[in-house]
């Protein structure tokens, strides 16, 4: 099938505006698919921990019959670039203003401060006011330790955050800021 | 409640010979539980992924009605230690004289062949013959690509892994091979 030339353009428009649509996980699922098939990093999505209290055999194949969603005390994806160890979680707030930090688990905010401690990268991707954010662990702990509010202000992310780009392919090349932000040497 | 002396020893040794029979993954996640609360390493097993085709709502919860079990494309394990990426797996053979590869699904093996391309540390723990090894990821590597054979001889098993001792806490210290194997110098 053939398109003519200003077809095209807006087809691929579309494609890139409806990324502002796509759920941010499936963004970033998308991206690591990238970055593994191109060699550039090993990053998975931890599948969510489920408890099973009924399981039954159908056609020699297990079927769950009764199951309950578990609570994370780690954040949702990790893996490994660059040989450093990368461990990081993706949130999203339809609030304008602030985000909110219940947001993050207590056990969160624990086990980021544990990865940090052991010398692993970690962070936040924030999808606010329709852009994509990344926030610095220790920047977070650092912002909870140091105050007594509940939200981080828009102001703060904005200015202490970089912006990620949205693009075709990754549609959301977060380790670019990972790159600029934690191997300054080799930008 | 009281026990003579001999009792208590008795008691004792029934609970380390009751490691033997103890789950290896348990043995491992009680590990893992002990080096994170140590402050040794954080290292966590990946949930099994789990499909959810029906969910029901009862009293304000979420119920999973109808899943099953998807196949996994990487390893059991994976975190941090000494600032190094760590990525293994558990495997349990009841064959006294050899492991069987098929016990490692094609996916997992370029998993490890990525994980140490990036700079990460791989391997395996296999139990056999009532003992536990720690077989490095390049080791298996090697050993696949330059033979036709489909398991691994015990022989050269006992050759080339180091041995892991069990013991009261944690039950499995494979840490400390880890240690030798990978950290040479900090011994």
């Amino acid at each position: 099938m053939l398109y003519p030339n200003n077809i095209k353009k807006e087809f691929k428009k579309e494609i890139s505006h409806k990324n502002r649509g796509m759920d941010l996980e499936k963004l970033i699922n998308e991206s690591n698919k990238y970055y593994l098939q191109n060699d550039i990093a090993i990053i998975y999505k931890k599948p969510t921990p489920i408890g099973i209290t009924k399981v039954i055999y159908q056609n020699n194949k297990q079927i769950i019959k009764n199951g309950y969603f578990e609570s994370k005390s780690t954040l949702d994806y990790n893996g490994i670039y660059k040989g450093k160890y990368i461990d990081f979680d993706a949130k999203v707030t339809i609030n304008k203003t602030s985000f909110p930090l219940n947001n993050i688990h207590p056990h969160q905010f624990e086990h980021i401060e544990n990865i940090i401690r052991h010398g692993g990268i970690s962070f936040l991707i924030i999808k606010m006011n329709l852009n994509y954010y990344l926030l610095d662990g220790q920047k977070l702990l650092d912002f909870k330790n140091t105050t007594k509010r509940k939200s981080i202000p828009f102001d703060f992310i904005e200015k202490n955050c970089k912006k990620i780009k949205e693009g075709y392919n990754p549609p959301l090349d977060y380790l670019q800021v990972v790159k600029e932000n934690y191997f300054k040497e080799s930008v």
